[in-house]
C-alpha cells in the first residue's frame, strides 16, 4: 500500500480528534464505489439462490435497503465525518459459490465526502447479510469491505486497479 | 465452516423478511466477542504508534467511542434486530505491524442478542479508524470481522477456535 | 365510536403533556394488530402485481422493512411514548384491486405499549408505499389507519369487530 | 386518480429499490402542503376543545412539534428518500365536530422533494393526536392522508383540486 | 463539594473509556430530580409571561417536549450511558422575574441510572427555551443544571440540600 | 442583558411554535463560539490532570468527541432548529483548579444557525465530563453554557466582552 499523504488530517495539532474545517473548499460532483465480502459457506449461498418465489432475493433485498439507509446515517455514526446531502445511493448484492458480494455506490455533491458514505452502505449491508443467515450456520466472516473507486474533489480520481498496478 | 441449522430464521414461510418473534423466551445472561482487522499498512501503523504525548491513542480513542455508541444503535441499523439493553460493551483498539486490531464486548440480559451487537461494534470502530487515517494513505482495507466467542441462549457457548478445530 | 374512559392520560392537571409514569405497573404480554390502507388506483395496483421475476415484492418488501423499523423507533417520534423492548413486529402487504393493504403485528413484554407501535409501522408502511409509486401516479390516498385488535394490559382484549357490533 | 407517469422511478431495471439518482438535476425552491384527519368521534372532540387555560391546545400543540420534528427525520424513515435541507415547516391543528384535521405545509431548495416530508409531518404529527387522545375512547381511525398542493420541480405546481376537476 | 467515591468507573485500567458492567446488578426502582436556569433577563421574562390566549405556554411546551425526547435519547448522545427503559419523564418550566426555571423528574427501573437521564432532559429543555426567546434578545446564558436528587440503586437516596448542610 | 430586537421569531401570530422560514435568505458563512463550565471540586480536577500515560485526556476526549457528534443532532433534539451541513465542529477541553472549561467553535455556509449547533456541542460535552466522573463525587454543577461570539448572518458579528461593555 502506498502512503500518499503521511498526515493525519483528523488529528489536531494539540493531538485531539477534529472535524476537518472544509468551509474553504467549492462543492463539487463526488462519486465514490466500495465493495464488502461476506464468506458464508457454500451451504448458506446455496440456500440463499434456491429460495425461490416471493422469497427470491428477501436476504439480499433487506441487505440492500439496510444499506441505503445506512449511507444516509454515515455522519451520525463516524464520529469526524461531515453531514452530507446523498444525491444517490446504489447496492448490488451478488450470491456466489460460498460467498456474497457487495458492492455499493454513492454519489453527492459536496465539500468532501462519498468515500465513508460508500464504505458504510457495504459494511452495513454485510452485517446485515450476516444478521439475516446468521441462523443457519456459524463461522461466517465479513471482509474484505474496501473502496474500488473514487471521484471528485481536489485528489481527482483513484482506482484500486491502477493503485494495485502502480505498486507492482 | 459447518452449516449447524439449515434455515433462515429471518425469513418467514411467505418469503418475506421478518424479525424472529422471541415473545416465548426467558431472558438470560448473554455475552458475545468479536473481532475486526484494518490493514493500513506499514507507515500508517507507524504513525499510530509514534504519535506521542496527549495525542496518543486519539485515533483509537475516537474509534473505539464510535463503536461503543454504534453497539447501542444496532437494532436501528440492522433491519431485523431486536432493540435491546445492553448491560456492557468494552473495545480493544490495538495497533500492529501493519494493521490494526479491534475486539469488541458485549454483555446483556435479554431474550436474544449479543452476536450483532459485537460485530456491528467492531464494524463501526474499524469504519471509524478507517477514517481517521484515510488521510495519509489510500487502498486501506477492513476485515476480517469475525465472531469470536459467544455465551448464553439456548445454543450455549460457541468458541471459533473450538469450531475451527472441530473442522479440522 | 364508544368513549370508554373519559380523560387524556397524557394530559397532567397542569395542562402540559406528560409521559403516563408505568413505574407502579407490572409487565406482561402484550400485542397489537393495526392496519392501514393505501388508495393508489387501478393503474398502480396492477402494475404492483405485474412487476414479476427478482422485482416482484420489492415495493411491498421495501415498505415492510420500513415499518418494521419505524415500530422499533416509535418512542422517538411520538413524544409521550416509552421506549419499549419488541419481542416481534411483522406485517403483510397486499396488493388489492385499487389499493394496498398493510396489516402489522407487534408483541411485546412491558408495563405499556403495543397500540403505538403496531399504528407507526403500518403509518410508516404506507409512507413509504406512497413514495415508491408517487412516481406513476399523483392523487394517492393513505388511510383509514387503525388498530384492529389488541391484548394484554388492565383492559385486556379489545377488538374492532366487536367494538363495532356493540356499537351497533 | 390518473395516473401521469406510468413507472416506478424507485425500482431499478433489475427490480430492486434504489434512491432515484439526483445527481443531474438543479436545486429549485420547492413546497407541499399535505392533509391529515384524525376521527376521533365527537366527545373527544369536545374534551380537546373544551380544556381551558393553560392546558388549551397541549394536545394540539404536542402533535404540531412531533410533526415538525418528524419532517426533519423523513429521510431517515423512508428507505429511498434523500436527505434534505428544510427551509420551514408549519403545521396547524384544528378541532372540529368529531375530527381533528392537520394541515402541513413543507418549504426548501433542493433537488427533490417536500412531497414525501409534508406527508410524514402529517402523518406523525395525526400518530400523535391519536396517542395524546387514546385514553378517551378506542376505535379512533386515522385518515386519509394525502398530499393537497405542490409546487417546484419539473412538474411544476399540481393541487388536488385541479386534477380532481380534471377527473370529472 | 464532597468527593464520595475517589475514582472515575468510567476509566478501565488501561485508561480508556469504557461503559461500566451493570450485568452483575439487580434491576431496581430509581428516581432522580434535576433542575436548570435559563437567564432570559428581565425583557424576555415578561414577554414569557404576558403572551397569552392560545399562545401561552407554547415557548415553555415546546421546551418541556423537546426535554422529555432528549431523556430518552440520553443514551444515544452521552457515550458511557446505557440505553434505558424509561417509566415516566415530567418537566415542570417556570418564568420568573428575569429567569426560567426547569425541574425534571425521570423514574425507571434499571441497573443503572435516572441521573444523567434528568440532566440530559433539564439541558436540552434548557437549550430550547434558549432557541425560542433568542431572537428578542442576546446575552442570554444557560446554568446551573444541577442534580437535586436522587433515589434507588445501591447509594440510596441522596438530596443536595443534605449533602450542602453536610458540607457547611 | 440588553433585549435587541423585541419578538420570538419561533412563535407564529397564532401562538403556535414553529420553524422560521429561511427560504428567501442567501446562505452566507457562519462562526459561532460557546463556551461552558463543569464545576467538579477541586479533587475530581486534580484526577483529571493527574491520570497519566495512555488513559490522559480520555475523559476530555471522551467529551469532546460527544460534544463534536451532538453538534450535528441539533436538529435533531431542538425542536424547531433547521437541518443545517456543518463545515468544522471543534471543541477544546482545559481542566482548570476546581472546574472544566470547554469551548466550542462551529462552521458552516448556511441561511441560519451556527449558533445553537455551538451551544449544543458545548453543553453535551459537558454533560459527558458529568457523566465521567460523576463516580467520584456529587454535587457537580453545569454552567454557565453561553454564546461567547457569532459571526455571519444580517446580523453580522457580535461578541459577548462587546455586548457586556456596551452593557456598562
Amino acid at each position: 500500500m502506498k502512503q500518499d499523504k503521511p498526515e493525519f488530517s483528523h488529528i489536531a495539532k494539540s493531538g485531539s480528534a477534529r472535524m476537518v474545517n472544509v468551509s474553504g473548499k467549492q462543492p463539487s460532483h463526488r462519486t465514490a464505489r466500495a465493495e464488502a465480502f461476506v464468506r458464508v459457506g457454500r451451504n448458506i449461498a446455496e440456500m440463499l439462490k434456491r429460495e425461490g418465489g416471493l422469497a427470491k432475493g428477501n436476504v439480499q433485498e433487506t441487505a440492500r435497503i439496510a444499506g441505503i439507509m445506512a449511507a444516509k446515517k454515515t455522519a451520525e455514526m463516524i464520529p469526524m465525518c461531515h453531514p452530507l446531502a446523498l444525491d444517490a445511493v446504489d447496492i448490488d448484492v451478488t450470491v456466489g459459490e460460498d460467498d456474497v458480494h457487495i458492492e455499493s455506490r454513492v454519489t453527492l455533491e459536496g465539500k468532501t465526502g462519498a468515500e465513508m458514505e460508500a464504505l458504510t452502505a457495504a459494511a452495513v449491508c454485510a452485517l446485515t447479510v450476516y444478521d439475516m443467515v446468521k441462523s443457519a450456520g456459524k463461522g461466517i466472516e465479513i471482509g474484505p469491505i474496501r473502496l474500488m473507486e473514487k471521484t471528485g474533489g481536489k485528489s481527482g480520481r483513484w482506482t484500486r486497479e491502477e493503485a494495485d498496478d502502480a505498486a507492482d
